[in-house]
């Protein structure tokens, strides 16, 4: 079985355009590499009943979910009451990270620190070396904050718990567009229904115009496909082939 | 009234970490720019199904709905059948695409061209100066495709026909952290529930430690609050004020 990831990205700095999203790259690719199948993103506002709709949803949904964003003492971060609504759960003050909090912000003002120690009934910490503050966990969703350094860095500390099979990656380069190869692939998805295939032309690209992807977690799987597949391309359109999975460019696409 | 967007991502090599997605900062961006607001973007597979479910429950909450990916003549390519499912209605070929595939496509097989000028049932097409293929649009749906260079074409080609009032936006720097200021945030807030607040902390600038931003469709009720929070933030802490809406940084965040 493979673990159905969701992530849930909270903030409206990225909604209203003024920050990018880096999120959803760095997750989808940490998880991929963990052999994790993350079905879906959402961004969604820092708003308490949208977090609760969509944790819900994902708690319906997905074997694992990740939320980042809307942490800290401020009136815009209302993560943890969101989460909390949607599970139905009260928020309350956990006491080891109140003591932690007290520790790390003992000068400033008792309330928003005390806001800062707030989690969903039930979640527990997950400490690891390297952090100053454990990560907040609600049984199968893991609460991370916004800020990119600080999410790499705390997901970096506890992803060994993510990890399970890999997926396999075959690639085939080819000389023609698309349409030329579309009854082929049609065949090869009808034959192989659990091969992951796909299909990304370029535009600006001297050396091949269209990229086949095809991806299984079972090797001799992918391994017919790919040879029924090749099989079956026209003569003369496969440039070039090769397996594993280094960064591809951005600029693919369907059309 | 402010329009309400949803954008809905339709792409496998996204979630699986192939590629970095540039659609959400981009439109998130453009329709901030716009005056539009946007309420959600969701990342999801090529898959009939999670494309029909996003889309469903898109059309309940949002005024605007824009889709990129999935457009394309290959098996991966699923996203007008997903859109059609999601809204019951029927996959038709549109004459006039049809016509235009066949100009554009007409040396290559039948079916992959003819896959091209499907459309959901009750679609329209906005054409526009510049643009080779027009927009598919179903009531208040815009398709999109998915690469980059072709969405951003298509997307500034039919721009205007989104445009309304605009945000206002003040922005205020502050040389403290975050938890001396909540209780003056929660204040303001109080007063002015319909002021937009982000409060973002970086951690590796010397100039400031959190920029505060106050947004607005209405520049006398932003004018009020600014003028408000700035009386109640403790002595010495604002650092610098400004206007206007240039590219922060993308270290943002809460914690």
């Amino acid at each position: 079985m493979t673990t159905r990831a969701e992530i849930v990205i909270i903030g409206n700095e990225i909604l209203s355009g003024k920050v990018a999203d880096e999120h959803s790259a760095f997750l989808c690719r940490e998880f991929r590499a963990l052999g994790v199948d993350v079905r879906r993103v959402e961004i969604i506002p820092d708003e308490v009943d949208a977090i609760a709709d969509a944790v819900r949803a994902a708690w319906e949904r997905a074997d694992l979910i990740v939320t980042t964003g809307g942490v800290g003492p401020t009136p815009d971060d209302v993560t943890i009451a969101g989460i909390a609504r949607g599970l139905g759960r009260p928020v309350i003050r956990h006491p080891d990270l109140e003591s932690l909090v007290r520790v790390l912000y003992g000068k400033q003002p008792l309330k928003a620190a005390e806001r800062l120690a707030e989690v969903p009934e039930g979640a527990t910490l997950i400490s690891a070396p390297g952090l100053r503050v454990p990560v907040v966990v609600v049984e199968k969703l893991y609460i991370f904050p916004g800020v990119p350094e600080t999410l790499r860095r705390k997901f970096h500390a506890i992803k060994s718990r993510f990890r399970e099979a890999p997926f396999h990656l075959k690639r085939i380069y080819l000389a023609v567009g698309e349409e030329p190869i579309a009854s082929a692939l049609d065949d090869a998805v009808a034959k192989f229904p659990a091969l992951l295939l796909g299909s990304y032309p370029v535009f600006d690209r001297q050396d091949y115009r269209v990229l086949l992807t095809l991806e299984s977690k079972d090797l001799r799987y992918l391994t017919e496909a790919h040879a029924y597949l090749l099989a079956r391309l026209p003569q003369g359109a496969v440039v070039r082939l090769d397996d594993g999975s280094p960064q591809p460019r951005s600029a693919w696409g369907e059309e």
